[in-house]
């Protein structure tokens, strides 16, 4: 499937949007920027992964990457999963009505009372640390509890490009580092005979292929010999759950390195056959392959400045939706476009643009240098594959009101408002 | 004034707060994170503005660096106006019950709409461009308004230490730039009437009292020498509101330079005596300055982890309310200490941490690399000086519940919850 949304879709898409005037005008004045998301190309993602891995998998989607409850709520329509990294987000879970055995709880913060009420649901848990199965021991003595329960395990296969999102170097705040501590690791299946599961997640974007296989090799290795330790020793518990996390990077330029979920499931069958077999099941967790390419942001020039022989297009969205993009552009990007007032592409000769976000510190920069063809005030600017960590990460800096969420099928046959812009009044209500 | 306040402080005051029960017990189980203003600080703070400009001077606060809506009514208690960024920051200011008068309204992408509700309303405005200053006046044309209006006008005499909080480069995307445009600037003063004022604000954190006051010099070289050609040329209009914004650093690190207003209220005088004489209304828009060392942090040690030789911490706070320090990690400072369970500050041989964040991000890091006492799970990290743009720029990240708001008096003579913690249902909503 392709792997973007290109600006000629957007196009299409955006000047249906404008001309919508179903439940009134779908994009009001009051609409200086609007995220879309586009479900036909959510629904293909999806069916790669389903098709991707054995039936008995658990396909989950990371909610941190989007943690709209309509589009969760799209998911578990589509049979899928969810994996939540906070108790907030495992309550979007229940709340999207996902079923209890079909969440994975994973937290490096998980506090007595959340690890309770995760039992006490039943959801899946990975464990980040020794102390927090203990923590869990001294709980299932006395709570009943359906809790399918695993660890996590940093293979420290190193890191990739990214530093801020690979967790799998020597060091990392996740998980318990395997080299140090393999036969703690190992004992701690005879010891608590709950723990049937391995967690692994080494990073998102900036991972190689390989260092996604490597990961799961180190793993893979572990489970399989602490299995045949267990049969040995005679301790009934197996290893069965294998969750091989998310971690597929994207392209968000043109020729960045994209790894499919079909092409990764093969390279996992191939080299890890045991995996495709019924002896495990395999849990995913994939967020940003997922969401990323399926959404992008159309904001409003308001203001064009021309000083020094510097032009500025100031739009409205800036740190407070692209918080990464922001304070760490050497690391994140997003491809930029124009579309004029009535959503036609904009062409002729190109001129080197600032592009600058609404917020008040100098820094709110979405683009320092980027060749456009001429912006107008009226313009819109498409900011694109926003699909994922963009809306998530929304920083309330100068308290700006988020903007509505459109989802559409099929380049705009339909569209619903999945999310409306926030009033005043809620942000009143926000600070108070 | 004392610049910072102190850990012995601090542990007296936590250690109040935590046996507090006047309202059952202030400090609960779920409250992980616990922010702390200090409103005896503030008011001194306050003071020392107060008594140091002329007794005209409007000197009101920026909203956004922290838009708590109780000290943003504690602000107007104390007779301060507030400045405002964005539409929503000026539906805070009004709401919080700051007369028009005492409001300004700042923002580099103003709307249409936008324009029309500040006029209506009557607050004070500084356009931020040639273009804004037109649609103002098409706007006045239709509608009667008491509002003061400015320019905001970049002085250009160099960025401060750090980038992205300097606006007054060559290039700044705020303002008008004076070398490229001082003829353009001073006509527009006898093409519009109602422009009567002037603004600068050349950064905040990172800016030297010589920089300051270079800025200052250099608009106010050109409103002396616009007032007087202006007269020349017979046209009534006079600039006389001055506003010189914000801008003042503040301690982070105990070797910090500070500059105290009083020390810049002096300097002013002593440079620019005119500007402290009834010819002018100056204008001030201190946010950092007021806030920043007002406030801290107390958040709980969840796990603590010994692998490979490195001890890590992880707490409930992170990039979430840390935004700068995290993602801008050499730029952006807070002291840390740490508490034990009841509050008594720790001590004994050193040891080295890492101090993670609970976001399921690996750069969710405060601390690399710091000497601390001992640290158990139970303990409080506190971080120092969160008063200024840090929850004011709460990012959403992993739907955390943004921890509760507590203010005390005289050392924790008296506390107020001004803020509750979000609830579960809060982040369902703000999802939904």
């Amino acid at each position: 499937m392709k792997s973007k949304i290109d600006i000629k879709e957007i196009s299409e898409t955006f000047k249906k949007a404008l001309d919508n005037t179903e439940h009134n005008s779908l994009i009001k004045e009051e609409d200086t920027s609007i995220i879309f998301y586009d479900y036909t190309f959510l629904k293909k993602r999806l069916e790669e992964i389903r098709s991707s891995f054995p039936q008995n998998t658990l396909n989950t989607v990371a909610i941190k990457a989007n943690p709209l409850v309509r589009i969760l709520k799209f998911f578990r329509e589509e049979k899928f999963g969810l994996e939540a990294a906070s108790l907030p987000e495992l309550y979007l879970a229940e709340k999207s009505g996902v079923h209890p055995s079909k969440i994975v709880f994973d937290s490096p913060a998980k506090t007595e009372k959340e690890l309770e009420y995760a039992l006490k649901l039943g959801v899946r848990i990975n464990a980040d640390s020794f102390s927090e199965l203990e923590r869990i021991d001294k709980l299932l003595k006395k709570i009943k509890s359906k809790s399918q329960i695993g660890i996590r395990i940093n293979p420290q296969v190193g890191s990739g490009k990214i530093k801020i999102t690979s967790t799998a170097d020597e060091y990392s705040k996740f998980g318990i580092p395997i080299k140090n501590f393999k036969d703690e690791l190992k004992n701690s299946f005879t010891e608590f005979p709950w723990l049937t599961g391995v967690h692994l997640h080494i990073g998102s974007q900036g991972i190689s292929l390989r260092m996604l296989l490597n990961g799961i090799g180190v793993v893979y290795e572990f489970v399989e010999e602490t299995n045949n330790f267990l049969q040995s020793k005679k301790v009934p518990n197996r290893i069965k759950n294998f969750d091989i996390g998310g971690g597929l990077p994207v392209q968000y330029k043109k020729n960045d390195v994209e790894i499919s979920v079909s092409e990764y499931a093969k390279e996992i069958k191939k080299n890890f056959p045991a995996l495709f077999s019924k002896k495990y099941k395999l849990i995913t967790e994939f967020g940003r392959w997922i969401n990323a390419n399926a959404g992008w942001t159309a904001c409003k020039v308001e203001y064009v400045k021309k000083q020094g022989g510097i032009n500025t297009a100031v739009i409205h969205a800036g740190a407070d939706l692209f918080l990464r993009r922001v304070y760490n552009p050497n690391e994140w990007h997003h491809d930029i476009s124009v579309l004029d007032c009535n959503g036609e592409v904009k062409k002729g000769r190109k001129k080197r643009y600032v592009i600058a976000g609404p917020l008040c510190f100098s820094g709110d920069v979405i683009s320092t240098n980027i060749l456009l063809p001429e912006i107008k005030p009226g313009d819109f600017v498409i900011i694109h594959d926003t699909g994922a960590y963009t809306l998530s990460m929304w920083s309330s800096y100068n308290s700006r009101q988020m903007p509505k969420v459109i989802a559409y099928c099929e380049n705009g046959e339909k569209f619903m408002v999945i999310k409306k812009r926030l009033t005043l009044k809620n942000i009143l209500d926000f600070w108070s």
